[in-house]
């Protein structure tokens, strides 16, 4: 019996041992050999970028997360831009890590009214409709033509998949995974997106409490809590830490906390590397789309067919 | 403004502010008050009981799988329990863990011929059709009705989840999520699924090479490969663990990888506790299903009014 090559080429394709006759390109080779033009950049001052304390090892742990455009989330990120102008985070920690849904960072004194650190002035308690935003700019999309009867890039160079438990159109748009039905547009919860911790309604959070999901895409959060963003580079020193001792994944001790050392504007960060994402309007990005739709490469015996938004996950890099 | 509750009813509904009137009930609540006949037992010879070596600390790290019961896998799962019996995973190690993918365990000489552990005598290789069954067993379901466009418990106890990217049908059937199309049937991976790593098609792999899903399901490898069960407890030891170093996920050096004590069958270890799963075929999975996909209890605005399955977990819990 042959040896496992241990799922190698599950995600790339690119085993030395691959068989010829070479099959279709892995999503991974057409992002490789994407051209230039199809790359675009991402603004540093589009950049939220968290200093964790850090490792055992002492090494570095940095978190960058890229804040969304307009016109989603736009009074929560101007909250978070002055919360990072004020140094609020300074000083802070990840709090909660619960398996297979979040991890979370703020005060850790948040929930503690006479111990809460008091939040900078100015800050602005945003409407619970900013959890979406009108569909005008996309709507109505090109003529569509179903291929696959799950993804059509055919008359439009923006992918949609047509089969969404949560939405009646998910696509990808200016770099991001949108829902849109109604006459409404939305960012939708994936693997790394942050978002907005917040009280009750009719309570939307100021933005000092963050979360990044850690698991299966929570998507009955979606227009429930404010999308501001995703992590780009080192969600694994989130998504590996230890998980919370007690209830809903809170740590039950101050000393199983993650110090945050700082958190910045990438603005503010004369070190910081430059970003850019596959431009989800490039013919580039479409072929990466069906190609993740319809698996053809060699490790693959039946394409899906389909995908669902959350598995195509727009592709970021450090500019080369 | 007021401080953030931290996005503790996120999942619960159970924060000590929750608001009156009591809004309709969350999934958890659903699950923890379901009757006792609602459970259905877990043979212990059905689990696949991993013992990783101890962390830092000295603590123990049990990690608890269920394997499918047929008409699922069971070549594939046949040869897991001759491995286990074998003693075959004594000494092998966590090798590969890929953020937002797969953690992976086996032998750590796996892809060197020269040094790779002999398998046992007598595994047998199955093959790729095996991937699914027929779906006699479950079609045709009974009449179907639907109900919020995603989800139907009316006319039958098994919740049926109608839109879906992957499979014409995705369901959950005797404890499982599964999708269905064209007469066929196939457990589904989510996060939390085990399946058994291989080489290039036709290989389909031994059984000695598993892993364990840890971010969004990644659908695309459904009858591609195969599912054999799910982790039901210790899934914290998996998905924490640190970030391969390497290509894919693989660690750099042998001291970076996780040892493996010993993998056995539940019927062997006397010490296990007995766990039980929340009936697929039961009222009160009709609900909580029902309840996944609109979310009604106090920190909802606006129920999606679908889900997909993996975002339906069958809840499993110790015996009470």
């Amino acid at each position: 019996m042959k040896r496992s090559l241990l799922l190698c080429a599950a995600l790339t394709g690119l085993c030395a041992a691959a068989p010829s006759p070479k099959p279709s390109r892995a999503p991974v080779e057409i992002v490789t050999t994407a051209p230039a033009a199809d790359w675009s950049p991402i603004a540093p001052s589009d950049l939220l970028v968290m200093e964790l304390a850090p490792d055992a090892n002492g090494a570095a742990r940095r978190v960058v997360i890229q804040l969304l455009p307009p016109p989603f989330s736009q009074g929560w990120i101007d909250n978070i831009r002055a919360l990072a102008a004020a140094k609020w985070w300074d000083g802070a920690a990840v709090n909660r890590v619960q398996d297979g849904y979040v991890v979370q960072w703020g005060d850790p004194d948040g929930e503690d009214k006479a111990r809460a650190k008091p939040l900078p002035v100015g800050l602005t308690m945003v409407n619970a409709a900013d959890y979406a935003a009108s569909a005008s700019a996309i709507w109505p999309l090109v003529s569509v033509t179903v291929a696959h009867d799950t993804i059509n890039t055919a008359n439009t160079k923006t992918p949609i998949y047509l089969k969404d438990a949560y939405a009646e159109t998910t696509l990808a748009w200016r770099g991001w995974p949108i829902g849109a039905d109604g006459g409404q547009m939305w960012p939708v919860h994936c693997y790394g997106s942050v978002g907005v911790g917040r009280d009750y309604p009719p309570d939307t959070g100021s933005g000092a409490e963050l979360y990044a999901v850690i698991g299966h895409a929570p998507r009955q959060l979606d227009r429930n809590i404010a999308v501001v963003g995703r992590v780009i580079e080192g969600m694994e020193y989130l998504s590996s830490l230890p998980r919370g001792t007690g209830d809903f994944g809170f740590y039950k001790t101050a000393g199983e906390r993650t110090p945050i050392r700082a958190i910045r504007i990438g603005t503010d960060l004369p070190d910081l590397p430059r970003y850019q994402y596959l431009s989800t309007e490039s013919e580039s990005f479409a072929r990466y789309a069906d190609a993740r739709a319809n698996r053809r490469d060699a490790f693959y015996i039946r394409p899906a067919g389909g995908v669902d938004v959350c598995n195509v996950p727009v592709p970021v890099r450090q500019v080369p």
